[in-house]
């Protein structure tokens, strides 16, 4: 089953739910801006590719139905949509990145007429997802290569097929090796307090066959203490120009950890998570959100007394210091970043 | 309420059941030694003090309850129970220790009669308790020395009157000044997979009046880079000779992120904690827990899939060189530890 899946003839947007896995594998259907939205702040969703993949299709399907014929008119509904939109997560790029891709494609050709415009949207739309396809394949790879057979790898929060397209990133190493024959010892942080890694990496690793043993996030420290681990490989959701990195909370901790234990830390992600407009991790805003995914979120009972407050940040900011490489799809960047990031540009 | 609570004349013993709150605060009769064993066992009463102040009220009731006039006999029977209690829970010290004294007591005593030695054990239980309050005070005052009004202490997992008596040893320094009207902002790690810092100490803590903001384990790191965090006050469950400690999972993380941002660890015990015995924490067994407390356990729904492994250690040992001090009911003993430790037996 594709993680998203859009039906061009039927102008039909399929999305699988991630927040019912690993209990439930339910496809639902996108149609109004209203369960767009919705779908990508509650995490029906998620991962930084998938959210930016999903949100082009979303245009496609909202731009065909838009009944004005006027290119401006027409045209800042459009934008508005996509604002709209974009509003629903703050942190991640790749949504932002996107929904200008597509805006920037119906404003360059406004004057073709509505119905081209909308071809060209789904055009565009398609191949957002076949290079994120691609780009996933060549991050594997280039992370492949950081690794050897037999070496145990932790990993934090998901960024496996579901956040992207095919391989993943974070997990595309591990799932391209195991097609390959080799044999991985993985750890998962379970992820608090979503549980994003025993939701989804531990179910997407355990149906692919790999060795995988789901932790609570505070074990991390354990499992490195006792020589199990030889790489950390985490996603990012955002990477600043001096190449600090946004990833889901916990990330940091992970790395500080990883580098008590000298253990090398990569995050995979594919170019566009590079913000060099964002000059250091100082520059990326945290979202922080509802509370009651600490207190009460997944249980039976609430597990703290209503009165006390929670701070719940979904981010954390990983400084550079703390990362032996950023694996792109253009290749592998070691520090100093702000020289070997701005290379991917040139 | 108090947490333990033994009436002597009708020999009746109750325990708040910790396993329940914070949704329920009931008490629970324990009567058989196989009641008792659960009760260890299953965390329905927790935190190293109060599990020996609870093995040592069990020792009366069950003592008063052989039927054997034999005093060799008596003896060998109140030691296999002992032996059953001692096996509930191995990492603990507290609990070993606690039924050493007991049946010391009545094997001291053995000539007496029976009724003579459970009488004796009633003051002998009594004592560990009364002693344990002392120390609780005694460890909260120094605690209160090593921080000032304002500050932001950080806390993981569950050392609070529950765990204890009264104050308690890790929240003892925060409740104390509370009461002398100091004003603290704490932060309290929820500590999975069971729990105890949101079940427990934000419910202690709120209770009291103390300003607490729960998180998750992953967000210690947060709290500490915003610099919202003074110290960090964590119990402990063994103290080896040079002063590496065991305690719940995860404090061993949050001690390496706070040398990280140069924040002080204080570990808060008894002297009863320290095991000159045990030369260095490689010496400490932890304790492997059931995986299901990771996968389902509070949840209305597995988390994971059914074949997913699990790695589920109870305790983790946090290195001396992470740690400022260790604050004890006899003073605050800084390193070098092995000398500073061994002192306080002299």
């Amino acid at each position: 089953m594709d993680n998203i899946r859009y039906d061009r003839q039927a102008n039909e947007l399929y999305i699988v739910d991630q927040s019912l896995l690993p209990n439930e594998e339910k496809e639902i259907r996108l149609q109004s801006a209203d369960e767009m939205y919705d779908a990508i702040k509650l995490l029906k969703v998620r991962g930084a590719p998938a959210i930016g993949i999903c949100a082009a299709y979303c245009i496609c399907v909202l731009a065909r139905e838009i009944d004005i014929d006027d290119g401006k008119s027409f045209l800042n509904e459009l934008k508005r949509l996509a604002g709209y939109l974009n509003s629903s997560r703050p942190t991640a790029v790749n949504l932002s990145w996107a929904l200008k891709r597509m805006t920037e494609t119906a404003e360059s050709n406004i004057f073709s007429g509505k119905d081209k415009v909308c071809e060209l949207l789904c055009d565009e739309a398609r191949a957002i997802h076949d290079e994120d396809i691609e780009m996933c394949r060549s991050i594997s790879k280039y992370g492949l290569s950081l690794v050897k057979d037999g070496d145990g790898i932790l990993t934090h929060c998901n960024a496996g097929p579901l956040a992207t397209s095919r391989y993943g990133t974070a997990l595309g190493p591990i799932l391209l090796g195991s097609e390959r024959g080799m044999k991985f010892r993985v750890f998962a942080d379970e992820t608090r307090p979503l549980l994003q890694g025993a939701r989804l990496t531990s179910y997407e690793l355990y149906k692919a066959g790999v060795d995988v043993t789901l932790i609570c996030d505070n074990m991390a420290n354990t499992v490195m203490k006792n020589g199990w681990i030889d790489a950390v490989f985490v996603g990012c959701d955002r990477i600043a120009a001096n190449g600090d990195f946004a990833n889901k909370i916990g990330t940091c901790a992970v790395a500080i950890l990883a580098k008590y234990y000298g253990i090398p830390v990569y995050t995979l992600g594919p170019t566009s998570t590079i913000d060099l407009n964002c000059k250091t991790g100082a520059d990326i805003v945290i979202e922080e959100r509802d509370p009651d995914e600490i207190k009460t979120k997944f249980y039976e009972k609430p597990m703290a007394p209503e009165g006390v407050k929670c701070f719940n940040p979904a981010f954390d900011v990983t400084d550079h210091s703390l990362v032996a490489g950023i694996v792109t799809q253009k290749g592998i960047c070691r520090p100093p970043y702000t020289e070997s990031l701005a290379k991917l540009f040139e």
